[in-house]
């Protein structure tokens, strides 16, 4: 079965597919979508759009992780992280695909194993559970981050945790 | 020409359509998106994405316009609202129909002229500017509002304003 993960910002939102196959993890594959902050606020997210679309339908995830949402103090800033999350949350929805949700310090007690870990540190950690995978920039890596994430929590919701 | 009026949130979202020819207004539709605060959040923007569809194809709208945000205090209503406003704002764009943002004083001021005008008196003026309209709620009659404004300051644009 096949996990997408996503990290979404306006300016940047990164996406990640991994397969998964009893205990073993492969890298299937990683990207990121930059928006030009000069286009409208909503060509901008029918990018993101559009181009979620060509994921889904490339890669046909069969569930879908994202992060919870980082709360920014600039409330300009927390609807412009809200607008790209909107899009990019609904999109597996669209293709009746299930969305979990992880909070910052569970991804990196899911990835490194600690849940202070550093960004550098499960940066390293995705390269060494997913070989063959050199992340195309740090949002790609994140969301790759991610779509582990849901897998170790999946696996320990299955065993009963 | 048609306009789209939009008044984006997460648990109601209105919109309402009017058409224009020279100097004259006419109600076309309006209506309002409620969605299930139980359902997930994911489907809830889905099935914001999917009525807008529906509008979009059956009323064909040549411009839209949206209420320019009104931030909150509390972030996590700002990111919930941001959310539903991303996918509403970016809905005319998958068709490539222009949407323009305006400022609820502007509104006031477009459709009552004053821009400290009370929520029921633009409630008011939108039945009296489009006769035979009754507007389903008061989240329609807002949509319904924010086309009218974009009518006025289109008009003012085209006469150099």
């Amino acid at each position: 079965m096949r996990i997408l993960g996503l990290d979404p910002s306006l300016s940047s939102t990164g996406w990640g597919v991994i397969e998964v196959e009893g205990n073993r993890m492969r890298y299937v594959a990683d990207g990121f979508i930059k928006t030009d902050p000069k286009l409208p606020l909503a060509e901008r997210l029918a990018l993101i759009y559009d181009t979620l679309r060509q994921v889904i339908e490339t890669y046909h995830p069969d569930e879908a992780s994202i992060e919870q949402v980082f709360l920014n103090d600039n409330p300009k800033s927390t609807i412009k992280l809200g607008m790209a999350r909107g899009v990019v949350m609904m999109m597996p929805a669209l293709y009746h695909i299930p969305v979990v949700e992880y909070e910052p310090n569970k991804i990196k007690k899911a990835v490194v194993g600690v849940g202070h870990a550093q960004k550098s540190q499960v940066e390293a950690m995705v390269k060494i559970l997913l070989p063959n995978c050199q992340p195309k920039n740090a949002d790609s890596s994140d969301a790759l981050a991610m779509a582990i994430t849901h897998n170790t929590y999946r696996k320990a919701r299955a065993l009963g945790f």
